[in-house]
């Protein structure tokens, strides 16, 4: 919980506001829980501020978010805050598991289409917060090239603010990352033999 | 990510429905961003489902939680999904500073009066979801007695699901909860002389 003072002022010809205000790459990594949730959490800050929010879901089901896909539409639509598009790449959790070990050659080609609308995005500047939900799998998998990720992101135009979450992210995308929180887990109710309930889990 | 299927199944003589819906206390803390905007972000699943919910804020300005005050706010007016009521208890971020380094007595009191509240509302299932947030502090400093509180989660009636946020969560109260998630900080742009900024931050 940042108190407003940061440690130390670094040397980079920048004034404060240019800094304060300079783009940020999120990265929610880690095993445990609340990578893709705190990533929709901070959706909700942006829409406050009536920012243009583009979510992008690389993996996953539409069960698994649909209270925040819900939540952000009706939002997006409230016409009190910002606007809200969601795209969605993967078409189901069996999705990722084929990925992980069957014949994935149609998944790693939505994958990168994905990528390339992102791409499209931000060269156009469509919106000012991406959420690339679950887009460190396509990486860690080698579908997606981590150094274009990287190099993509470090010549955005604009102040295009983006988070990426999913486990495994590569060690060259938290080097380019301004903010980086490891979720852990400490304990999870599946450990003790209970299965996911609606309302906590999707 | 949970995929369904628990690692072990208990001989507590619940079957699979009962032990499903078994009613939650989750705890996020750790150094890392993402422990309330995490809960905040599980309230939007709650809202998805109908729930009513009870935020309680017992730390931090209005100023640092605003974004999602004003989307829940939204979305529990809109009609489509559950209630959201929105209670602060403290009065800035200064409070924690003189909680910290001051005479404490009055935000104290005040931080038992909110979980003398939150307590009515647990007896009397006024909620489904209870996200107490920054509750982790006056139980760390000694304020709320952490006993009581576990004691509390432990016999609360129904099905009632509890986040409880904040750095420095006591040992006993992470012995009792369900879910705990450790946010720990890989990088924050303040280190790099970064101040917060508006959407981001709050």
């Amino acid at each position: 919980m940042p108190q407003g003072q940061p440690v130390s002022v670094p040397d980079d010809g920048l004034t404060t506001r240019q800094r304060r205000n300079r783009p940020l790459l999120f990265v929610h990594t880690g095993i445990g829980k609340g990578k893709s949730t705190a990533a929709f959490g901070l959706a909700l800050r942006a829409w406050n501020q009536g920012w243009p929010i583009g979510v992008f879901q690389f993996v996953k089901s539409a069960k698994w978010k649909v209270g925040e896909e819900n939540a952000l539409k009706v939002l997006g639509a409230s016409g009190e805050g910002g606007t809200v598009d969601w795209h969605k790449m993967g078409e189901g959790w069996s999705w990722v598991q084929r990925g992980l070990h069957g014949d994935n050659s149609d998944n790693e080609e939505k994958a990168r289409e994905g990528w390339e609308q992102v791409k499209r995005d931000l060269a156009a500047e469509t919106y000012k917060l991406y959420v690339l939900d679950e887009f460190a799998y396509p990486m860690h998998w080698g579908w997606i090239d981590t150094d274009e990720v990287v190099e993509v992101m470090r010549n955005r135009p604009g102040t295009q603010h983006v988070v990426i979450t999913g486990r495994n992210a590569p060690e060259k995308l938290i080097e380019a990352a301004d903010l980086v929180t490891d979720m852990s887990k400490v304990k999870h109710p599946m450990d003790a033999g209970q299965k996911g309930q609606r309302g906590i889990e999707w």
